[in-house]
């Protein structure tokens, strides 16, 4: 018999969430599965790695004798770097994120803890999936999506990925329609357009929320948000050496 | 006579820095200075933003009367976002991000705070460039750049980037031997072997302080570590599209 794939399960929402349960019961069809998961939600967190606080992991009794979970009161890059080096026995074979509730599609991607879990994996040369189902409720309909994540899992397994690279997926928010099935895209010109919601405390001084309206300025049809649009899975590869190689000739003739 | 440009000024080591002190020095030459810098360091946040929580903006009265300049209780990215939409009266021509206490180069691209002020300025279409010098002394020597930090600059002001482009530009620690010139570099492939360093609180409890060693695993003489290592000052454009278009087709080949 062919030996299981271990597999590190971790996300960004935090280990209660409704999302890395359904992907850790995916998970538990494929491989061994350990979680690490943040002990408290993680979104936005980007690549925040903690440098100037102490990190705490816990041990929780699942509710499977055959899934070890453990919670890190880091970020989720945090929870990659020590689920590899004090949680695991050896390397994992594969480390999913997700499933994250809302996008990690276009511009998204950056500031996704869920996404910076995938490449922390990535750089320390482990295979990396991040999940994303477009729908922000804590009670978000996950049905459906079972056999795409657990296909585009097994289809990593069997294929591998090139080094520097891994993948993100999101799904449209499930409607009646069904999916129309998987798209390879890139990652689209996106924005946000902020508008800080300016507040008085109850002392009297000013503060702001964060908010703001999302703005796609990409008419490709290739993209992974025109494929959510479209009720297709967008699949983009992702990578880590950001050097805009096409603009270093340019450079080269500037008068440094 | 030709308007000055505006420029946002940030950094993630915090308003109170050193490098940030240096940076501003050098930009009141070539522009109209605005500093929104974060109240307290924020080194390896990486591309976090506060979503979870309130942001606080102050104004400082600034040591010159010509230089506005305020503190944020929130993120590098948040800087950008909350100095651009709610500090500045208009669109900057600039953003500059450091001078940081450390290096941005290679990896360190992807958790470094001051880099990902300037993608973030780069998302909202904003010429940026980060600047960081590897020394993680808060005292450290920052005479000698002067002259390539302001050549730099004009030369961005001059002929532009890219859209979808930023600098990352890091100086060789300063020494007795002068820096040889700037290098247009692509970032290595390194990676940080983290080392948690595992000791007990007071109460009995377990907890980790993240270490670690750093790994060049990349041999090419064309990289940033490279030309750092030969004391040349290095020049990597900075994407964030970040999809592997390499491995596109390739994944289209693959059975979903």
């Amino acid at each position: 018999m062919k030996k299981k794939p271990l597999i590190l399960v971790t996300n960004d929402d935090g280990i209660s969430a409704p999302g890395l349960r359904k992907l850790i019961e995916i998970m538990k069809e494929i491989g061994d599965v350990v979680v690490v998961a943040p002990d408290s939600p993680q979104s936005g967190k980007g690549h925040a790695i903690t440098l100037d606080a102490t990190l705490y992991i816990k041990k929780l009794k699942g509710k499977s004798a055959k899934i070890e979970e453990y919670t890190c009161s880091g970020t989720p890059a945090d929870c990659v770097k020590i689920g590899i080096k004090e949680v695991l026995k050896r390397k994992p074979d594969l480390c999913v994120s997700g499933i994250n509730h809302g996008s990690n599609a276009s511009i998204n991607v950056i500031y996704s803890g869920t996404m910076s879990a995938a490449v922390e994996a990535g750089i320390e040369g482990i295979p990396a999936i991040g999940f994303s189902l477009l729908d922000y409720d804590w009670d978000a309909n996950f049905e459906g999506l079972e056999s795409y994540v657990k296909n585009i899992t097994l289809n990593v397994l069997e294929n591998g990925l090139p080094d520097g690279v891994v993948l993100n997926v999101n799904f449209p928010k499930i409607t009646d329609s069904p999916f129309k099935g998987v798209k390879i895209a890139r990652q689209a010109r996106a924005n946000w357009n902020e508008k800080f919601d300016k507040r008085i405390n109850p002392t009297g001084k000013e503060y702001y929320w964060l908010t703001g309206v999302f703005e796609n300025l990409d008419g490709g049809e290739d993209t992974d948000e025109y494929a959510l649009e479209n009720n297709y899975i967008s699949l983009v590869p992702v990578q880590f050496d950001l050097t805009a190689h096409h603009f270093l000739q340019t450079l080269n003739s500037w008068n440094f």
